[in-house]
Protein backbone atom coordinates (compact mmCIF):
# COMPACT_ATOMS: atom_id res chain seq x y z
CA UNK A 1 0.00 0.00 0.00
CA UNK A 2 1.28 3.56 -0.58
CA UNK A 3 2.15 6.70 1.87
CA UNK A 4 -0.73 8.40 0.54
CA UNK A 5 -3.57 5.68 -0.03
CA UNK A 6 -2.87 5.60 3.89
CA UNK A 7 -3.13 9.01 4.54
CA UNK A 8 -6.23 9.08 2.76
CA UNK A 9 -7.76 6.53 5.07
CA UNK A 10 -6.61 8.21 8.38
CA UNK A 11 -8.72 11.00 7.23
CA UNK A 12 -11.65 9.33 6.00
CA UNK A 13 -15.10 9.08 7.55
CA UNK A 14 -16.44 6.57 5.38
CA UNK A 15 -14.57 3.48 3.40
CA UNK A 16 -16.15 1.53 1.38
CA UNK A 17 -14.03 -1.58 0.68
CA UNK A 18 -14.55 -5.22 -1.04
CA UNK A 19 -12.74 -8.63 -0.61
CA UNK A 20 -9.44 -7.90 -2.34
CA UNK A 21 -8.79 -4.62 0.03
CA UNK A 22 -6.13 -5.81 2.45
CA UNK A 23 -7.69 -6.05 5.66
CA UNK A 24 -4.49 -5.04 7.81
CA UNK A 25 -5.06 -1.37 6.61
CA UNK A 26 -9.01 -2.12 7.76
CA UNK A 27 -7.72 -2.99 10.96
CA UNK A 28 -6.06 0.31 11.35
CA UNK A 29 -9.19 2.87 11.26
CA UNK A 30 -10.43 4.66 13.98
CA UNK A 31 -13.15 2.99 15.51
CA UNK A 32 -16.02 5.93 14.27
CA UNK A 33 -15.41 5.37 10.79
CA UNK A 34 -17.91 4.01 9.05
CA UNK A 35 -17.06 0.43 6.97
CA UNK A 36 -18.80 -0.72 3.86
CA UNK A 37 -17.95 -3.87 2.66
CA UNK A 38 -20.10 -4.07 -1.16
CA UNK A 39 -18.67 -7.77 -1.87
CA UNK A 40 -21.64 -7.91 0.72
CA UNK A 41 -24.05 -6.27 -1.76
CA UNK A 42 -26.84 -9.27 -2.60
CA UNK A 43 -27.58 -8.73 -6.35
CA UNK A 44 -26.11 -9.36 -9.61
CA UNK A 45 -22.50 -7.64 -10.67
CA UNK A 46 -24.10 -5.00 -13.14
CA UNK A 47 -26.39 -3.94 -10.00
CA UNK A 48 -23.66 -3.84 -7.57
CA UNK A 49 -21.42 -1.81 -9.44
CA UNK A 50 -24.55 0.82 -10.15
CA UNK A 51 -24.97 0.60 -6.01
CA UNK A 52 -21.96 1.47 -4.91
CA UNK A 53 -21.82 4.60 -7.36
CA UNK A 54 -24.63 5.49 -5.69
CA UNK A 55 -23.39 4.63 -2.28
CA UNK A 56 -19.99 6.55 -2.59
CA UNK A 57 -22.53 9.63 -4.26
CA UNK A 58 -24.40 9.26 -1.64
CA UNK A 59 -22.12 9.38 1.62
CA UNK A 60 -20.23 12.40 -0.03
CA UNK A 61 -23.74 14.26 -0.89
CA UNK A 62 -24.07 13.75 3.27
CA UNK A 63 -20.85 15.67 3.72
CA UNK A 64 -18.49 12.63 4.23
CA UNK A 65 -15.08 11.91 3.36
CA UNK A 66 -15.17 8.83 1.23
CA UNK A 67 -12.19 6.47 0.29
CA UNK A 68 -13.22 3.63 -2.04
CA UNK A 69 -10.53 0.78 -0.92
CA UNK A 70 -9.68 -1.29 -3.79
CA UNK A 71 -6.67 -4.25 -4.02
CA UNK A 72 -4.35 -3.58 -6.51
CA UNK A 73 -4.65 -1.15 -9.20
CA UNK A 74 -8.24 -0.04 -9.52
CA UNK A 75 -7.85 1.12 -13.05
CA UNK A 76 -6.37 -2.12 -14.39
CA UNK A 77 -9.87 -4.21 -14.91
CA UNK A 78 -11.16 -2.82 -11.48
CA UNK A 79 -13.71 -0.86 -12.78
CA UNK A 80 -12.18 2.45 -11.08
CA UNK A 81 -12.86 4.52 -13.57
CA UNK A 82 -16.71 4.03 -13.71
CA UNK A 83 -16.85 4.94 -10.34
CA UNK A 84 -14.82 7.96 -10.86
CA UNK A 85 -17.16 8.70 -13.53
CA UNK A 86 -20.26 8.51 -11.40
CA UNK A 87 -18.87 10.85 -9.36
CA UNK A 88 -17.96 13.16 -11.51
CA UNK A 89 -21.44 13.17 -13.27
CA UNK A 90 -22.75 13.73 -9.42
CA UNK A 91 -20.21 17.06 -8.89
CA UNK A 92 -18.38 15.42 -6.35
CA UNK A 93 -14.90 16.26 -6.54
CA UNK A 94 -12.35 13.08 -6.23
CA UNK A 95 -8.38 12.24 -6.03
CA UNK A 96 -7.47 8.89 -7.28
CA UNK A 97 -4.43 7.65 -5.56
CA UNK A 98 -2.62 4.84 -7.88
CA UNK A 99 -2.20 1.35 -6.27
CA UNK A 100 0.60 -0.90 -6.90
CA UNK A 101 -1.19 -3.82 -10.25
CA UNK A 102 -0.31 -7.48 -9.23
CA UNK A 103 0.07 -7.73 -12.70
CA UNK A 104 3.81 -6.03 -11.94
CA UNK A 105 4.00 -6.42 -8.27
CA UNK A 106 3.10 -10.60 -7.88
CA UNK A 107 5.79 -11.02 -10.56
CA UNK A 108 8.24 -8.77 -9.13
CA UNK A 109 7.99 -10.59 -6.13
CA UNK A 110 7.75 -13.92 -7.01
CA UNK A 111 11.31 -13.00 -8.41
CA UNK A 112 10.60 -12.22 -12.45
CA UNK A 113 11.01 -9.61 -14.17
CA UNK A 114 9.16 -8.27 -16.72
CA UNK A 115 11.17 -6.89 -18.56
CA UNK A 116 15.17 -7.47 -18.89
CA UNK A 117 17.29 -5.83 -21.44
CA UNK A 118 18.22 -7.75 -24.26
CA UNK A 119 15.46 -9.92 -23.60
CA UNK A 120 12.07 -7.57 -24.29
CA UNK A 121 10.93 -4.16 -24.39
CA UNK A 122 7.61 -4.12 -24.34
CA UNK A 123 4.83 -6.38 -21.85
CA UNK A 124 0.95 -6.60 -22.39
CA UNK A 125 -1.41 -7.27 -19.45
CA UNK A 126 -4.26 -8.86 -20.37
CA UNK A 127 -7.70 -10.08 -18.63
CA UNK A 128 -8.24 -13.86 -19.63
CA UNK A 129 -11.55 -14.07 -17.46
CA UNK A 130 -13.11 -14.34 -21.26
CA UNK A 131 -11.74 -16.92 -23.78
CA UNK A 132 -10.50 -16.44 -26.91
CA UNK A 133 -13.53 -16.43 -29.04
CA UNK A 134 -15.70 -15.52 -26.77
CA UNK A 135 -18.39 -13.05 -28.68
CA UNK A 136 -17.65 -10.56 -25.40
CA UNK A 137 -14.05 -10.90 -25.84
CA UNK A 138 -12.13 -7.47 -27.04
CA UNK A 139 -8.78 -9.16 -26.68
CA UNK A 140 -7.16 -10.05 -30.22
CA UNK A 141 -5.32 -13.26 -29.15
CA UNK A 142 -4.30 -13.84 -33.04
CA UNK A 143 -1.65 -11.07 -32.30
CA UNK A 144 -0.74 -11.71 -29.04
CA UNK A 145 0.67 -15.01 -30.24
CA UNK A 146 2.09 -13.39 -32.85
CA UNK A 147 3.83 -10.75 -30.71
CA UNK A 148 7.05 -11.40 -28.90
CA UNK A 149 6.29 -9.51 -25.51
CA UNK A 150 5.90 -10.50 -21.94
CA UNK A 151 2.33 -11.28 -21.37
CA UNK A 152 0.84 -11.07 -17.89
CA UNK A 153 -2.15 -13.06 -17.73
CA UNK A 154 -4.75 -12.06 -14.82
CA UNK A 155 -7.78 -13.59 -14.13
CA UNK A 156 -6.80 -16.35 -16.81
CA UNK A 157 -6.31 -20.09 -14.57
CA UNK A 158 -10.16 -21.31 -15.62
CA UNK A 159 -9.20 -20.52 -18.60
CA UNK A 160 -5.57 -21.30 -19.68
CA UNK A 161 -5.69 -24.59 -21.64
CA UNK A 162 -7.99 -22.59 -24.59
CA UNK A 163 -5.74 -19.86 -23.91
CA UNK A 164 -2.22 -21.54 -24.09
CA UNK A 165 -3.95 -23.14 -27.43
CA UNK A 166 -4.87 -19.82 -29.06
CA UNK A 167 -1.80 -18.69 -28.27
CA UNK A 168 0.46 -21.26 -29.75
CA UNK A 169 -1.67 -21.85 -32.69
CA UNK A 170 -0.99 -18.17 -33.62
CA UNK A 171 2.47 -18.53 -33.60
CA UNK A 172 3.90 -18.70 -29.58
CA UNK A 173 6.38 -21.38 -29.67
CA UNK A 174 5.36 -24.39 -27.36
CA UNK A 175 8.52 -24.04 -25.82
CA UNK A 176 7.54 -20.63 -24.28
CA UNK A 177 8.85 -20.16 -20.94
CA UNK A 178 5.87 -19.72 -18.45
CA UNK A 179 5.67 -19.24 -14.81
CA UNK A 180 2.26 -19.26 -12.73
CA UNK A 181 2.46 -17.47 -9.87
CA UNK A 182 -0.89 -18.49 -7.45
CA UNK A 183 -1.26 -16.46 -4.15
CA UNK A 184 0.89 -13.57 -5.38
CA UNK A 185 2.43 -11.92 -1.81
CA UNK A 186 0.83 -14.12 -0.04
CA UNK A 187 2.39 -16.52 2.82
CA UNK A 188 0.58 -19.53 0.67
CA UNK A 189 2.44 -17.87 -2.54
CA UNK A 190 3.73 -20.36 -4.92
CA UNK A 191 5.56 -20.53 -8.45
CA UNK A 192 5.25 -23.19 -10.69
CA UNK A 193 7.21 -23.01 -13.97
CA UNK A 194 6.57 -24.98 -16.96
CA UNK A 195 6.21 -24.10 -20.58
CA UNK A 196 3.33 -22.50 -22.82
CA UNK A 197 2.53 -26.30 -24.52
CA UNK A 198 2.60 -28.01 -20.93
CA UNK A 199 1.41 -25.04 -18.82
CA UNK A 200 -2.34 -26.24 -18.72
CA UNK A 201 -1.36 -29.81 -17.71
CA UNK A 202 0.61 -28.65 -15.36
CA UNK A 203 -1.78 -26.42 -13.42
CA UNK A 204 -3.71 -29.10 -13.54
CA UNK A 205 -1.40 -31.66 -11.92
CA UNK A 206 -0.62 -28.79 -9.46
CA UNK A 207 -4.31 -27.88 -8.58
CA UNK A 208 -3.52 -24.03 -9.53
CA UNK A 209 -6.02 -22.11 -8.08
CA UNK A 210 -6.96 -18.55 -8.28
CA UNK A 211 -5.89 -15.56 -7.73
CA UNK A 212 -3.10 -16.03 -9.95
CA UNK A 213 -0.80 -14.22 -12.64
CA UNK A 214 0.46 -16.20 -15.27
CA UNK A 215 3.95 -14.95 -17.19
CA UNK A 216 4.53 -15.92 -20.41
CA UNK A 217 8.02 -15.05 -22.46
CA UNK A 218 11.59 -15.17 -22.83
CA UNK A 219 12.02 -13.07 -19.39
CA UNK A 220 10.53 -16.35 -17.08
CA UNK A 221 14.06 -18.03 -18.30
CA UNK A 222 16.28 -15.44 -17.68
CA UNK A 223 14.70 -14.79 -13.74
CA UNK A 224 16.36 -17.04 -10.67
CA UNK A 225 13.22 -17.24 -8.42
CA UNK A 226 15.62 -19.50 -6.11
CA UNK A 227 17.75 -16.19 -5.56
CA UNK A 228 14.65 -14.66 -3.25
CA UNK A 229 14.31 -18.37 -1.69
CA UNK A 230 10.70 -18.91 -2.73
CA UNK A 231 9.34 -22.02 -3.06
CA UNK A 232 9.31 -23.29 -6.19
CA UNK A 233 7.91 -26.59 -7.94
CA UNK B 1 5.51 5.63 -2.45
CA UNK B 2 4.95 2.77 -0.42
CA UNK B 3 4.84 2.06 2.85
CA UNK B 4 6.94 -1.19 2.66
CA UNK B 5 9.63 1.19 0.71
CA UNK B 6 9.39 3.77 3.47
CA UNK B 7 9.88 1.29 6.42
CA UNK B 8 13.41 -0.30 4.35
CA UNK B 9 14.45 3.37 3.93
CA UNK B 10 14.62 3.92 7.64
CA UNK B 11 16.51 1.04 7.54
CA UNK B 12 19.24 1.79 5.86
CA UNK B 13 22.82 2.49 6.37
CA UNK B 14 23.51 3.09 3.16
CA UNK B 15 20.64 4.55 0.26
CA UNK B 16 21.64 4.32 -3.43
CA UNK B 17 19.70 6.73 -5.31
CA UNK B 18 20.03 8.49 -8.63
CA UNK B 19 17.89 11.57 -10.52
CA UNK B 20 14.42 9.90 -10.48
CA UNK B 21 13.94 9.16 -7.11
CA UNK B 22 11.41 11.57 -4.84
CA UNK B 23 14.05 13.97 -3.44
CA UNK B 24 11.43 14.35 -0.26
CA UNK B 25 12.54 10.97 0.77
CA UNK B 26 16.14 11.41 0.78
CA UNK B 27 15.60 14.62 2.84
CA UNK B 28 13.88 12.21 5.25
CA UNK B 29 16.81 10.49 5.92
CA UNK B 30 18.87 9.99 9.33
CA UNK B 31 21.88 12.06 9.32
CA UNK B 32 24.27 9.30 9.50
CA UNK B 33 22.95 7.59 6.18
CA UNK B 34 25.41 7.16 3.40
CA UNK B 35 23.56 8.41 0.20
CA UNK B 36 25.60 7.58 -2.99
CA UNK B 37 23.83 9.17 -6.08
CA UNK B 38 24.81 6.64 -9.18
CA UNK B 39 23.40 9.60 -11.65
CA UNK B 40 27.10 11.44 -11.10
CA UNK B 41 28.92 8.34 -11.89
CA UNK B 42 31.15 9.83 -14.44
CA UNK B 43 31.27 6.78 -16.93
CA UNK B 44 28.82 5.39 -19.75
CA UNK B 45 25.76 3.82 -19.09
CA UNK B 46 27.05 -0.02 -19.67
CA UNK B 47 29.55 0.78 -17.22
CA UNK B 48 28.00 3.08 -14.71
CA UNK B 49 25.51 -0.42 -14.35
CA UNK B 50 28.47 -2.62 -13.34
CA UNK B 51 29.69 0.18 -10.76
CA UNK B 52 26.19 0.31 -8.96
CA UNK B 53 26.43 -3.31 -9.26
CA UNK B 54 29.89 -3.55 -7.66
CA UNK B 55 29.08 -0.85 -4.85
CA UNK B 56 25.86 -2.94 -3.64
CA UNK B 57 27.77 -5.53 -3.62
CA UNK B 58 30.64 -4.29 -1.67
CA UNK B 59 28.61 -2.19 1.21
CA UNK B 60 26.66 -5.53 1.45
CA UNK B 61 29.89 -7.11 1.85
CA UNK B 62 30.71 -4.54 4.31
CA UNK B 63 27.44 -5.87 6.69
CA UNK B 64 25.61 -2.69 5.39
CA UNK B 65 22.29 -2.92 4.87
CA UNK B 66 21.49 -1.19 1.73
CA UNK B 67 18.78 -0.18 0.16
CA UNK B 68 18.66 0.46 -3.35
CA UNK B 69 16.21 3.35 -4.26
CA UNK B 70 14.79 3.86 -8.24
CA UNK B 71 11.30 6.02 -9.38
CA UNK B 72 8.84 4.06 -10.57
CA UNK B 73 9.05 0.46 -10.90
CA UNK B 74 12.79 -0.72 -11.09
CA UNK B 75 11.68 -4.04 -12.79
CA UNK B 76 9.82 -1.63 -16.05
CA UNK B 77 12.77 -0.76 -18.30
CA UNK B 78 14.86 -0.42 -14.60
CA UNK B 79 17.53 -2.56 -15.01
CA UNK B 80 16.09 -3.50 -11.50
CA UNK B 81 16.39 -7.41 -12.59
CA UNK B 82 20.34 -6.66 -13.30
CA UNK B 83 21.00 -5.49 -9.95
CA UNK B 84 19.13 -8.21 -8.06
CA UNK B 85 21.43 -10.67 -10.44
CA UNK B 86 24.56 -9.09 -9.22
CA UNK B 87 23.42 -9.60 -5.80
CA UNK B 88 22.14 -13.08 -5.97
CA UNK B 89 25.55 -13.90 -7.73
CA UNK B 90 27.41 -12.68 -4.65
CA UNK B 91 25.14 -14.43 -2.20
CA UNK B 92 23.99 -11.59 -0.99
CA UNK B 93 20.18 -11.82 0.05
CA UNK B 94 18.00 -9.28 -0.94
CA UNK B 95 14.42 -8.05 -0.97
CA UNK B 96 12.21 -6.52 -3.77
CA UNK B 97 9.88 -4.05 -3.01
CA UNK B 98 7.53 -3.39 -5.83
CA UNK B 99 6.93 0.18 -6.96
CA UNK B 100 4.36 1.80 -8.80
CA UNK B 101 5.07 2.10 -12.64
CA UNK B 102 4.78 5.47 -14.17
CA UNK B 103 3.51 4.03 -16.79
CA UNK B 104 -0.14 2.96 -15.00
CA UNK B 105 0.18 6.07 -12.05
CA UNK B 106 0.27 8.88 -14.56
CA UNK B 107 -2.39 7.96 -16.53
CA UNK B 108 -4.45 7.01 -13.51
CA UNK B 109 -3.46 10.94 -11.84
CA UNK B 110 -4.68 12.46 -15.70
CA UNK B 111 -7.84 10.92 -15.64
CA UNK B 112 -7.16 8.52 -18.38
CA UNK B 113 -8.05 4.61 -17.47
CA UNK B 114 -5.85 1.64 -19.00
CA UNK B 115 -8.57 -0.71 -19.29
CA UNK B 116 -12.60 0.29 -19.03
CA UNK B 117 -15.11 -2.28 -19.87
CA UNK B 118 -16.82 -2.87 -22.98
CA UNK B 119 -13.65 -0.85 -24.48
CA UNK B 120 -10.67 -2.90 -24.11
CA UNK B 121 -8.98 -5.45 -21.71
CA UNK B 122 -5.38 -5.37 -22.60
CA UNK B 123 -2.81 -2.78 -22.51
CA UNK B 124 0.43 -2.86 -23.70
CA UNK B 125 3.70 -1.45 -22.19
CA UNK B 126 6.83 -0.25 -24.59
CA UNK B 127 9.42 1.49 -24.26
CA UNK B 128 10.01 4.34 -27.35
CA UNK B 129 13.57 4.79 -26.74
CA UNK B 130 14.10 2.64 -30.04
CA UNK B 131 12.51 3.91 -33.10
CA UNK B 132 10.77 1.17 -35.26
CA UNK B 133 13.00 -0.78 -37.57
CA UNK B 134 15.93 0.40 -35.37
CA UNK B 135 18.71 -3.03 -35.42
CA UNK B 136 18.39 -3.36 -31.76
CA UNK B 137 14.26 -2.84 -31.27
CA UNK B 138 13.06 -5.78 -29.60
CA UNK B 139 9.34 -4.30 -30.06
CA UNK B 140 7.26 -5.80 -32.76
CA UNK B 141 5.62 -2.26 -33.64
CA UNK B 142 3.93 -3.91 -36.45
CA UNK B 143 2.13 -6.56 -34.34
CA UNK B 144 0.97 -3.21 -32.10
CA UNK B 145 -0.31 -1.09 -35.05
CA UNK B 146 -2.50 -4.56 -35.60
CA UNK B 147 -3.91 -4.54 -32.28
CA UNK B 148 -6.62 -2.35 -30.68
CA UNK B 149 -5.61 -2.63 -26.96
CA UNK B 150 -4.19 0.17 -25.25
CA UNK B 151 -0.27 1.28 -25.75
CA UNK B 152 1.46 2.85 -23.03
CA UNK B 153 4.45 4.21 -24.65
CA UNK B 154 7.19 5.66 -22.51
CA UNK B 155 10.26 6.91 -23.50
CA UNK B 156 8.65 8.02 -26.49
CA UNK B 157 8.93 11.74 -27.11
CA UNK B 158 11.49 11.96 -29.17
CA UNK B 159 10.42 8.86 -31.92
CA UNK B 160 7.14 9.98 -31.44
CA UNK B 161 6.91 11.01 -35.44
CA UNK B 162 8.10 7.53 -36.29
CA UNK B 163 6.79 5.33 -33.74
CA UNK B 164 3.09 7.30 -34.77
CA UNK B 165 3.84 6.45 -38.65
CA UNK B 166 4.44 2.98 -38.46
CA UNK B 167 1.17 2.18 -35.72
CA UNK B 168 -0.62 3.74 -38.31
CA UNK B 169 0.99 1.79 -41.57
CA UNK B 170 0.00 -1.30 -39.61
CA UNK B 171 -3.50 -1.07 -38.92
CA UNK B 172 -4.59 1.49 -36.29
CA UNK B 173 -6.67 4.54 -37.67
CA UNK B 174 -5.14 8.02 -37.77
CA UNK B 175 -8.58 8.94 -36.04
CA UNK B 176 -7.03 6.78 -32.60
CA UNK B 177 -7.41 9.01 -29.76
CA UNK B 178 -4.03 9.75 -28.31
CA UNK B 179 -3.18 11.59 -24.98
CA UNK B 180 0.69 13.28 -23.98
CA UNK B 181 1.01 13.67 -20.07
CA UNK B 182 4.07 14.82 -19.39
CA UNK B 183 5.43 15.86 -16.45
CA UNK B 184 3.14 13.34 -14.72
CA UNK B 185 2.56 13.58 -11.04
CA UNK B 186 4.63 16.66 -10.89
CA UNK B 187 3.27 20.82 -10.60
CA UNK B 188 4.36 21.23 -14.09
CA UNK B 189 2.35 18.28 -15.57
CA UNK B 190 0.13 18.73 -18.98
CA UNK B 191 -1.83 16.60 -20.90
CA UNK B 192 -2.19 17.50 -24.50
CA UNK B 193 -5.45 15.22 -26.34
CA UNK B 194 -4.44 14.64 -30.05
CA UNK B 195 -5.27 11.49 -32.31
CA UNK B 196 -2.50 9.59 -33.90
CA UNK B 197 -2.22 11.35 -36.92
CA UNK B 198 -2.03 14.45 -36.01
CA UNK B 199 0.43 13.89 -32.66
CA UNK B 200 3.86 14.29 -33.76
CA UNK B 201 2.44 17.76 -35.00
CA UNK B 202 0.59 18.16 -31.93
CA UNK B 203 3.41 17.28 -29.65
CA UNK B 204 5.58 19.78 -31.71
CA UNK B 205 3.33 22.35 -31.33
CA UNK B 206 3.13 22.35 -27.80
CA UNK B 207 6.82 21.93 -27.36
CA UNK B 208 6.04 18.59 -25.33
CA UNK B 209 9.13 17.03 -23.72
CA UNK B 210 10.27 14.36 -21.73
CA UNK B 211 9.52 12.92 -19.45
CA UNK B 212 5.87 11.84 -20.92
CA UNK B 213 3.78 8.50 -20.96
CA UNK B 214 2.11 8.50 -24.00
CA UNK B 215 -1.70 6.45 -24.00
CA UNK B 216 -2.94 5.61 -27.15
CA UNK B 217 -6.54 3.97 -27.55
CA UNK B 218 -9.99 4.53 -27.42
CA UNK B 219 -10.03 4.86 -23.38
CA UNK B 220 -8.48 8.00 -23.94
CA UNK B 221 -12.04 8.95 -25.49
CA UNK B 222 -13.99 7.59 -22.25
CA UNK B 223 -11.99 9.25 -20.08
CA UNK B 224 -13.00 12.85 -19.24
CA UNK B 225 -9.85 14.21 -17.76
CA UNK B 226 -11.70 17.41 -16.34
CA UNK B 227 -13.11 16.08 -13.89
CA UNK B 228 -10.02 16.49 -12.01
CA UNK B 229 -9.32 19.42 -12.84
CA UNK B 230 -6.37 19.27 -14.23
CA UNK B 231 -4.52 21.60 -16.95
CA UNK B 232 -6.04 20.04 -20.83
CA UNK B 233 -4.26 21.42 -23.58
Amino acid sequence: VTVAARRALAQADVVVTDRLAPRELLDELAADVELVDVAKLPRGRAAAQEAINQLLVARARAGKRVVRLKGGDGFVFGRGYEEVMACADAGIPCTVVPGVTSALSVPALAGIPVTHRGVTHDFTVVSGHLPPGHPDSLVDWAGLGGSKGTLLLLMAVDNLPVIAEALQQHGRSPGTPVAIISDGSMPTERTVLTTLGESAATAADHDVRPPAVIVVGDVVSVANPTAYGQALV
